[in-house]
């Protein structure tokens, strides 16, 4: 058993004094004010620290094969960097080849996390449309603990889906209680202005964003909210990072319509002037999908999230060394794309978001957390501080600063994307099923110490927009789609 | 003590199954499956039950003087209906006289809540600019547990206030920590339409919402917000009727403003078609400012309560039985503007909304206690349930209906806005402080039982706000007035 | 030579008394007050009558083969119907078969044309994209007078084209200086809508509209602005019908992109209960596409045009008379789409537009002639009255009034959308080239006396949106795309 | 007589190779390819030369008293660098002191003005509201040529006028068929700002930027459309300087109110940072109100005037030297207000405009005279060439290049906004009434050459508009207020 006294608890819905009691299965106990010690206790005292529910990064690609590559951090040593910044959950991609068995990747991916220090779960691609797929989605969602669908409307002739795949797909995951995300740039639209920067002699990462402009993501969001309208079914889009993509989403919800964005740490503070960096890999490292954006749009993203029009926070985690970024030295199309972030993020959001006022403390924990428990259904299990939940926990010390780098950091990659940034908000420990994994810099994770986290179907507002379509017909014949 | 056993708790965070112990202070003692039965304590049986933080009313006005006339409803009998449908707490409104001293009010409203049988606070009424309201302010804030002053942008040449004093008023809240409402009407647009009708001979009631017409809400709502934005304020706009002022809201959320909308019962369900009554005492009933509006403006309420742009429901519960209302027989004008509610609206929301999947049963919970309590800083020891939490409780069967009617009905006014309407949701047992007050249709109240709740100033979104100004300069010169 | 005497010319820009005199060679010869007459004109006497522009109709589908029937107005008697309604001037659809000629298909068309009475043009589709397509668009322009390509977004599997062949073809009419037209639905979801609705048994035509609703339009607007965006282009949305479009034009003007609206005549005053009429033919003589919508987008057609952020109106004229519908009897999907109205659309617009108030008399002839001809650069010599213009004219009685009926109307169709219908303002004569061709009733029409009308490229606003792009960058690297 | 001859006409229709004749009592007589060279008539070689008609500036204070300074261009001066620019009349402003009669104010004006060397006309400001300004509103429409009044939102204490006078104000001037004017900033906002600032030691320059922040703009101009919706009346917003006033004008457009914005040069092409000049007068010269504004703004202005929304430009000309600047040396709310620009409104539009591609020719002639002149009602007479209007024409070189200095100019100021600019495109000769009053740098005014214009009532908008009321019902009862 293990008590955590003395601290601040601090959770979506509010701040008290009090300790937490977790027990030896990895729960919570207990929490209130002056807790007795049981005996043989183990005492973690939170004395001057905020004691909030770890982070769950909802958007990781660990040891993900892309672009001819594969991410260098694997599910050990991204778990770990992860624990190491106050996030004890992931939610990775399964993502089947094209044409491939997504059963068969999911399964192929659950032997590759085996090694992680800390809980995941598995949000699992649809990339084609047939009987098969149509199948697998009932056995991962009825047998597999899989509760989300993730569709891709950019890279072409890669994991591209058209419209008619969306319909297929969202509609399927409705009828099983499952949400779908969707990775929403006009994929079609990214091809050609590829090919025409190219032919115009643009190879450089200069080229990346120009490739992928912020009306790209809009038409993109927009189109998929009209989608799943249709359908009457809610849909989650990953790393919104315009403010076109925002207004899209704020618009649904005006109209009634349940739809979530996500937002990255990276887009909240870097904007596009990175592709201006003359030094090549410099550049190249910041290549992403959306890419960074002009700085107009992080203040969208901030009042996004504060106003609850988006939920969540995440990182696309998704690491590749020098040598990697190297195979698009001559042409940015082949840059692998990706970024690292998973070790900063709960940093991050707490340093420019709390810490300017941009959010209250409850917020911080509501977007970092909290929100994502509840869309991806393992709330109170995940992102609450209640008797009963998984106990994990961060030990925030609000006081504390660090200087980030690469050369300090647990991410398994070669640089930090916020090199030198120095931040006020910090880990001082980690807890993970009850056991102190990330203590004042220590590292004491056990490799497969993660387990996998099963996420149930038709989670409460799923089951109210089904109840909400069968009152008032479905999307295509009621007022959504008006 | 009292244990409620065998529920499902149900809160803005989540349902499961568990017992709530209540000690005899009136607080909630114990949450957890399975409570042991203390000895001597009484048992109440919630199986079959949905265990629900007691109704928060954050607007009615208990006989409050008005129009020449005074609201039928006093505390003792407005609380009991209160009761009566689920509602624990009301927040209602001293209103000095024009000119009257703040303080001076608030005592006289002190005074009258004493014979109230359930939990009462107040916001105090800003009418007009001068010093001793600047100073009373301050007393009112720092001695008398009051952190929310409300303003009338109509009622012009009585309770209205101009630009100026809205800038005053707000400022001054925003450096004691307070929060601002405002009832958003342009009342010079009022004014002018309503000596226009009269003139064309247009005195009946359905003179009344011709003379406010959903524009004259917007108006002030987009203006109020403006004025907030100057400052740096949050800003909580009351009784929030129209899809123009829930966009306004939206808005100005999206920009990065904490704006609140605050959403009557009534006028999600009620449309203007009652002012087409042919019976002059149906029609006046229905007279109550902002009126009730077309119905295509109930969808973007209810999207508003569901997305989280609008935060909290109400009823703005203020009485007038058939004579009083007879005072505008012959002058649309003069009829006492007011409905009943507070015994209702539980059942209204959860009826049109829960049942309906508008709602899930944790945006229930949201939206009649836990965010009220969250805005007006009374959170968690109202709007939820957890130790330390005042019992106010609500044990609601899901699956029983009844039939609205003023012969039943708890209210003392002779009218019930929902004659007739069957809704399925309803209160099985009311608990106020640990105490059973409603059980199956025994109402079981004390007159002066309840407690007036002091709220503190500087809750955790206005630190926020104070923390962003003081990053960015007040609004004037911030982003939020770009 | 012929003098139109004594009557009030009204055009895009004023209302004055003025003669009008048209030479030999079937052009405007002098406007103005009292002209003299000469020897052996010809006068036809306009006193009472407003003198405007002939009406030009940029939207119709003579005698084209479509869904395995033919439209059954043909060049001669839909250009017949036009002149006795007031339009003078067509531009119909040059539409390739799939993978066809689209040089080969224009000068079928041409040859079909030569029956026609009045004047007309062609827009040419682009339904695939191979590098025939590609330089038969430069032949078009450049040797064919064509200046204008259509595209369509619906119809699966016949005539749409994807994103990709929409960014080559817009980007190709760009560099020739070309404008793009395109029919905004998004065919992907109403292949699987129609899909959805057949399966669930609903094949009559009640499925049409909920096949594709006003989302399905809003969604393909939203997209093709964003592509054309990219592109620095101009874009042309045929046949906006709902508030959503109209909002997506007027939001991208607000950015600064040219984007341009047609509203047809039918979709202002015909709404979607239509398709409740039991009659099956009743209902599918209203199945066109988009279809008929509920009655709130009306308003926003309406305001779009006196706005200006909708230029002008059409009636995508395309007639299928009983037989032709009964293919459909079985299956929505397989009803011809189309209605006629060529004959009524100026009566229309100025008994619901200028009667009401909704439109003034100069805008009036800008929707339906001036401002059509400055966007196809054909002003002046269309839309306009002034000397060297063609002499099209319609000599307008705007008290005069007529009861619509297909037993009198001179569409070669069945049915009639407005039968039964009065409408006030009526073509008293009709002037085409110089010669009276329609007179109280009288058709005097000689066939093949139309003329083809070569627009050429680079108009005005195109001209100005390529300096643009050369200012600031192509839409993917300028505002428009940020 | 006077011909122009060889050159190339530019309406706001149509570009095309005219000469035009103008005749004795100075209209035109004739346009038309190659007249005729009537006997003894003055040739004007315009070969190479645009001849457009001359501009109209539709808001100017010519030898305004204002704010203890009395501006310094009078109307000779004024309308002679008007003319030296292309500007062949102007609408100033009638102002009555605060209570006086709108009758006298309008002789005063009227007095001053006859020393004016082009035409001029007046709009007449209501700044109070009683019996007598009811009268005399009906006064000057009736018998003195006015059809429009200006209100004022902003100077608190001084012209503004609160919401029961510009309800009671525009609902007279509907009656009367005439247009209102505003100045929309909320007053009371400014005032208190202005207090605010200066009490925090802000007294510069910089200080008037953020005691009018766009906001505050944004939410008169919102209100004053709101208010002007109730009446069903139009009404034209001067000097729009924001987005967010954009922004309400084309949403009020869009529910189809007639609302019209008019935007000043120095707003389209000066930006903000002018405030952060260190030299007190460098920025004091800058103080005009609205202020200039962050630079985004710029692009809203531009695609407003691009897309119709906003339909003219203005100087807003108002003059006032170092020495009256000074006067607020100490107290940045004691500048004079007010910047000068009537000399070079032209060149700025065309060289950012046009040359940008931002604007046609047409699109040119539209903003600078042809629109302005149709919502005042004075078209064609002015703002078109044809027979029969004014022979007020600019022959304007498109590819001159001039550098704009005090030192050159024909303002009566010791300072010019776009000092050291150079700007392409120039008025190389201005023809007035039929004479040739500057040629190539040479002024030819005759002082007291300008003619009052009077302007009628009952306008076709307007005319439409009161049809408009008639069918649906007033703003308070119709759509408009919905």
């Amino acid at each position: 058993m293990l008590l955590v006294q003395g601290g601040t608890v601090v959770t979506a819905e509010d701040t008290r004094r009090a300790d937490v009691l977790c027990d030896d299965s990895g729960r919570i106990a207990a929490v209130g004010p002056a807790l007795e010690v049981p005996t043989g206790c183990m005492v973690v005292d939170a004395g001057g620290l905020l004691v909030m529910p770890g982070g769950i990064d909802p958007h990781t690609h660990m040891e993900m094969p892309f672009m001819g590559s594969v991410a260098s951090d694997d599910f050990q040593t991204g778990t770990e960097a992860g624990v190491a910044g106050g996030t004890t959950t992931i939610i990775d991609f399964v993502i089947p080849e094209r044409g491939g068995s997504l059963l068969g990747a999911w399964k192929d991916w659950r032997a590759k996390a085996e090694k992680a220090v800390a809980d995941y779960s598995f949000h699992v691609a649809v990339t084609h449309w047939d009987e098969q797929v149509h199948a697998d989605m009932g056995t991962l969602v009825r047998e597999c603990g899989v509760n989300s669908f993730k569709h891709f409307m950019a890279y072409k002739g890669a994991l591209m889906v058209d419209d008619g795949v969306l319909l297929r797909s969202i509609g399927r995951a409705l009828e099983l209680g499952a949400l779908c995300n969707v990775h929403a740039e006009n994929g079609d639209a990214v091809a050609f202005l590829q090919q025409d920067l190219l032919r115009r002699g643009l190879t450089g990462p200069a080229g990346h964003p120009l490739s992928r402009p912020p009306s790209v993501e809009g038409e993109a969001a927009q189109r998929v909210i009209a989608i799943a309208g249709l359908l009457g079914a809610p849909v989650y889009i990953v790393h919104v990072s315009t403010e076109e993509a925002t207004a899209a989403i704020a618009a649904a919800r005006a109209r009634g319509q349940r739809v979530y964005g996500e937002v990255l740490a990276q887009h909240l503070v870097i904007d596009d002037s990175v592709y201006a960096d003359p030094d090549w890999l410099g550049a190249a490292r910041h290549v992403m999908s959306p890419p960074f954006r002009p700085k107009h749009h992080q203040k969208a993203l901030w009042a996004g999230l504060a106003s609850g029009q988006l939920q969540t926070t995440a990182t696309d985690h998704c690491c590749f060394c020098a040598g990697q970024k190297e195979q698009g030295r001559d042409d940015f199309t082949k840059i692998p794309n990706g970024t690292p972030g998973i070790e900063d993020r709960m940093s991050v959001l707490w340093h420019h978001g709390v810490r300017t006022g941009r959010l209250t403390p409850q917020e911080f924990v509501a977007v970092t957390s909290a929100n994502t428990a509840k869309i991806f259904n393992i709330h109170p299990r995940k992102g609450a501080i209640v008797p009963g939940a998984d106990a994990d926990l961060v030990l925030w010390d609000a006081e504390a600063s660090r200087t980030v780098s690469a050369a300090t950091h647990h991410q398994n990659v070669d640089y930090n994307l916020y090199e030198g940034m120095s931040l006020t908000g910090l880990a001082r420990h980690t807890i993970s099923a009850g056991r102190v994994v990330w203590s004042d810099g220590d590292l004491r994770t056990v490799r497969g110490a993660g387990r996998y986290v099963e996420r149930p179907c038709f989670g409460p507002e799923m089951a109210a927009q089904i109840r909400r379509n069968e009152t008032v017909g479905t999307g295509a014949v009621n007022g959504l789609a008006s």
